[in-house]
């Protein structure tokens, strides 16, 4: 078992699929909102990769212009901050509190590591009645570098003084454990519908099909060597 | 006048559309089409991000395995090779064979800079009839390291024997556009159906709704100080 288990935020613990009726009043199709996000993803890892950081706030914005402008839609400032402030009162997902307050009665280290701004990441999980089941609530904004970059899980390990090799990711994006795994850290994969890891490179020691399935191999005896 | 033109290839000058009827013929779903090149980019970013180099071949294998896991199909071996093959012999977008004969008819620098691997690059342009249209065909593959990241922006400006700032990359991908100018190239847009820049960042130079229009635009005499 990890030292401390890290948690993505963003679909992983929180359900961005509360953002679909403001969807559809704001455009008239939830279908944009998956397409906004994976906009604002990809400007995020542009923003990297051209070493051009984006915050995630600022990465929201700009990707939901271009998605309305992409569908024909027209979509004002104040909708723009209608959407980027709703990301802070999403509910978890169904599972997600007592599957945490499991993993945090069996004494383990619980910590979460997210793109969003770190006064967002808070708020996040505050408004999900979440935020005590957590030691620490890192941002990545915090080194000015998103995931999957090295940078933010070198944070987590170096601020909670262990290892990365002591870290266990835990997410509900591919990429988000690819870039653990990368440098060495443990990850488990949470594949709620829709979402695949990546056939590439090192492969999470766990795959549960929500966080309770995940929380089940994480404690059991077997899994990643804990006695 | 920028002194080189830098064209990106995939849906910038070849039209991926023409593998829809692959995608209906292997999963009963053109929609997968674009949701496996997008997966494909995403796989190709992260590589970048992470310091894990995949190539643009690879990305497509196993962005193919991903999306097909995702719609709950199955994808043989050779399902894929025949995918990852028929990248090679895409049809140019109608307009391009002419913007393209027009714009080296005027005695500009013509030069190819695409993610795909040396190979495939080459025979793409080939099969595609453009070839004859380049000073010379460039891979990202040749640096390790994938657009948007600068290494192959740098590449082409050392081998053209200019300044970075003395190219023009012209793409339909906003992350393209985004990584030439992040180290000072210029660009033009192709807002070809459905794609629009990133508000994020410097603009591009030009932006029209095919090549016959960006072609215009860079002929003009009022564009980026040509006399």
């Amino acid at each position: 078992m990890s030292a401390v288990l890290v948690f993505d935020v963003n679909e992983t613990l929180l359900d961005l699929g509360a953002l679909d009726p403001l969807f559809i009043d704001l455009f008239d199709d939830a279908a944009l909102r998956p397409q906004w996000f994976a906009t604002m993803l990809q400007l995020s890892f542009v923003g990297g990769l051209t070493g051009q950081y984006v915050d995630f706030s600022t990465a929201q914005r700009a990707a939901l212009r271009m998605t309305a402008q992409r569908a024909g839609k027209d979509v004002s400032a104040s909708a723009v901050e209608t959407v980027v402030d709703a990301m802070r009162r999403l509910p978890p997902h169904p599972e997600v509190p007592r599957a945490l307050a499991r993993l945090q009665n069996e004494g383990l280290r619980l910590t979460a590591l997210t793109n969003s701004v770190l006064d967002v990441a808070r708020a996040q999980l505050v408004n999900a009645g979440l935020a005590e089941r957590f030691e620490e609530i890192f941002s990545a904004d915090e080194v000015r570098a998103l995931k999957p970059a090295p940078a933010p899980y070198r944070m987590v390990a170096e601020r909670c003084g262990v290892d990365v090799g002591d870290l266990c990711l835990i997410a509900a994006h591919p990429w988000d454990v690819s870039g653990a795994m990368a440098i060495g850290a443990r990850s488990a994969f949470v594949a709620r519908s829709g979402v695949v890891p990546s056939p590439l490179g090192p492969q999470p020691a766990v795959i549960g099909t929500d966080l309770t399935a995940v929380a089940d191999a994480l404690l059991a005896p077997s899994v990643d060597g804990r006695q």
